[in-house]
């Protein structure tokens, strides 16, 4: 048994020993929460198909709730990924989710039929945003902002099909880091790569693959295999099609559908089958054919460049997570002018959660799972908002976050920890009848001092369901109140998992303290 | 000049000193910060006024961005409240922005025509939330969830007249925490009350007043005051206006406009000019009239119950921070079945910045300046979702957090501290040209030391530029490489602030490390 002053220098003690390294993971997992979630998880099936009820009860099409488990997990891999963009030096703003309608009109290409709409109801045409990069790029015009690195976290809307089990929604997070300013070549392209291998480390969702390209490749590619100018786009976007269907349909598209010599086609299709590093680069600016265009001899030039920065970030020369130059990747958004970069796991399904699998041979599985990053380069899109068409270059990059939350949850589902919905540290209980009053004065004292604590919102609760409570949510401490514990002027520390009672504490027990 | 390894321990030390105190506030102020900040507010006012040109360039009516600075501060205020929803235990969900129509109708009486709904472009009728309540009670029966208690922060939508100097948006952001379920009587409702008490003092916004009623009361009052059955709500929403116009305004409406009786109108006269506590309680209980009402009867007696818990948590018996028992108190929804509050702060315009300020006399100026904090007891909201009826008894509470920001944006600007907008521990610099590539890989070392880090994006930047941007920024350390010091494999640590540079460390230098 232990005093009130003594009780919450416990309870600190256990949540804040004095090491400094007490930031997040805490949990420690214990036998009993693992029953729990069996039940949790079978009360769960039986609630959960009764369909025939729910008329209008649901959520519109393509969103969906978050309910406090996967909060949770959404929780931990912000975190992460703030705190990658704190670390390199990102501030954060906010924009609304609706801008004006003509503020997104013509800045999406064939994708503006996705916009959704607001109904006009007098006053202004609003749609809801499409993505953050537009309305970053509105936010610096309007501020007559000509450098920022920023990082913006928040929601976009796409009518699109959706495919939720796949991570694609209607409504989904956009989590952006964008540099602007008008710098030397290549340093903050190569900062966005790194953070985009920073973050995808971290996250520990496996083997992926950085795939790069250059925009004025792509276009000196194209001039050069013979596309007419006015071609480029179509094709462009065709090319984009290559990380889901095989080179005989893409070539189809393009003769068939698009009008392209077959001579024309057959070039693009040797180009876009390379990949390579620096020394493709290399290579191409050797090419008789590529060095006709000034366009491709730049892009060539900046993508060498490029890799000589990653590699003083300790970011290439890794087998399992590879920077790789590949001159397929085309990236369908219209406003990209430089520089391009998607991020993809290379690992099929969920990535393995035990250590011996993760040490398991690379890449005979070496199948994209889809994108879980992008970006690109983007100098004219600030100057399509100024007045006097004052350009701001930008670079950036949006992780794709929704692909992420789905594996962390599949992870947490196959693993046997228990993910904490609550951080409470004490549960204030009581075993006998008439102490609410007692129980209500301790867990003030307690909230007081800033320790988390919860009590049963009853008169007279019965301590096996105080205890269950505890057991469900994971709270490690019950701090119990009886007659004769009133009495004496002191408090019983349980220790949920282990069963002991504590009657020690850091300190020595304080007197005259109830 | 240090070496690698003990730089990244001197950085450690000097942003986590060996204590465990190391929460958030850091940023001692310097002198050229005042400087620098004069320099900055005069480069936005240049910038400010260039209006004629911004035809499209602006954000929605009624709506804003946040500028790294607003996040800040918005980031600062979160922690606070987030902090205390979790002290007391809540978990957090997360809903979509918009829901079906459907979903709202019927839910906010008179306030429906300020729905924001989406245009139809096929499928489902959409509409923006409009709070976050009915959402929730959607997603409790939704999925059946029967007790939870639970946060969410998320932004609203109402297409309102906007006030926004005075904080009022049409995008805004609303902070609710709700107790959901079948509990003992006033035992959740005290706690909400104990969140907000705890919120507004620790925000230390300046003196307020929590006043609380109960919609039993307002019911059963208007009652025995002869008020028809069918004018309750309608007379309640005239009551609502009390604190905006004085009470012979309110009864010219009840009489004129409504149709009540002058006799009966002077009745309700009475009993809304009524403010006390647990004794005005007892005192009604005792009232002939009022007690022919069982429902102000069961209302009465749980004011008195709530008061009791309120003494508990320590929330009652302060002068600057009072509950008062406030008949005139009515609130709009329509959802609210039993208690209802709502907190105003009492000091006219901006609380009071420095400590003198705040020790000086309270009282003189306590004009109500707004509402910040309302809510209430909502028993039947879930029902109206669910197909069988079931309900859920719920109360909860709403932060008004965008007056929240605007107080603390205010009181920002009136103060000397500058606002930090990154968190950017060091400042990785040369003195001379052609260090890039040795710049590169230095901040490559503290990045994956998990240290802040910031590099300018030029090949040969001037040190005073580079010093410069870290007094704009705050940036406290700047670490200096130059020819040197490379070859003697050590860094020139340098303090902003004080100029003076550091050669020492706290751990003794590490040799053969560059």
């Amino acid at each position: 048994c232990v005093h009130l002053a003594a009780l919450i220098d416990l309870v600190r003690f256990m949540f804040y020993p004095p090491r400094c390294d007490d930031d997040d993971d805490d949990d420690a997992s214990c036998p009993i929460d693992e029953e729990v979630a069996k039940l949790l998880e079978l009360k769960a099936q039986l609630g959960g198909d009764d369909g025939k009820h729910q008329f209008v009860l649901k959520t519109a099409k393509g969103t969906r709730d978050y309910n406090p488990k996967q909060m949770a997990i959404r929780e931990k891999v912000f975190n992460t990924i703030i705190g990658c963009f704190k670390r390199h030096g990102a501030e954060t703003i906010d924009t609304p989710v609706f801008e004006l309608k003509e503020t997104l009109t013509g800045k999406y290409g064939e994708d503006s039929k996705l916009i959704y709409d607001l109904k006009d109801q007098g006053g202004e045409l609003l749609s809801l945003r499409y993505d953050l990069t537009v309305p970053f790029a509105r936010y610096l015009a309007m501020n007559k902002i000509t450098n920022i690195k920023r990082y913006h976290i928040a929601k976009v809307y796409r009518r699109d099909n959706p495919a939720m089990t796949r991570g694609r929604y209607r409504e989904f997070y956009q989590c952006d880091f964008d540099i602007a300013g008008q710098y030397d070549a290549m340093i903050p392209d190569a900062e966005c790569l790194k953070i985009v291998h920073e973050i995808l480390s971290e996250l520990d969702l496996g083997d992926f693959r950085i795939k790069v390209n250059d925009r004025r490749i792509l276009d000196g590619m194209f001039a050069v295999c013979g596309v007419p100018d006015d071609k480029f786009r179509t094709i462009c976007s065709t090319v984009d099609k290559l990380d889901k269907m095989p080179w005989e349909d893409v070539k189809k598209e393009m003769v068939n559908e698009k009008g392209l010599s077959e001579e024309a086609a057959d070039q693009i299709g040797e180009y876009v089958s390379m990949q390579g590093g620096m020394d493709l680069a290399e290579r191409l600016l050797q090419d008789q054919k590529m060095c006709q265009s000034k366009l491709a001899c730049a892009g060539l030039s900046d993508i060498k460049l490029l890799f000589s920065y990653l590699q003083l970030f300790q970011v290439t020369d890794k087998v399992r997570h590879a920077v790789v130059f590949d001159l397929s990747l085309a990236r369908g958004l219209d406003y990209y002018t430089g520089i391009i970069y998607e991020a993809v796991l290379t690992q099929a399904g969920v990535a393995p959660v035990t250590a011996e699998a993760q040490n398991g041979a690379p890449g005979e599985e070496s199948v994209s799972v889809g994108s879980v990053a992008g970006g690109g380069r983007y100098d004219g899109l600030v100057g399509m908002f100024d007045p006097k068409g004052r350009k701001v270059p930008c670079v950036g990059v949006s992780i794709g976050i929704e692909r992420v939350f789905s594996i962390m949850e599949q992870k947490a589902e196959a693993s046997a920890e228990k993910v904490r919905t609550t951080e409470v540290q004490v549960m204030v209980a009581s075993a006998q009848k008439n102490l609410l009053e007692e129980k209500l004065k301790l867990i003030t004292e307690l909230w007081n001092a800033g320790i988390k604590a919860e009590v049963m919102y009853k008169k007279n609760p019965k301590l096996l369901s105080q205890l269950q409570h505890c057991e469900e949510s994971g709270i490690p401490l019950v701090a119990i109140l009886g007659e004769q514990e009133l009495k004496d002027g002191v408090v019983k520390l349980r220790v949920v998992a282990t069963r002991e009672e504590r009657n020690s504490s850091p300190v020595s027990t304080v007197p005259g303290q109830s």
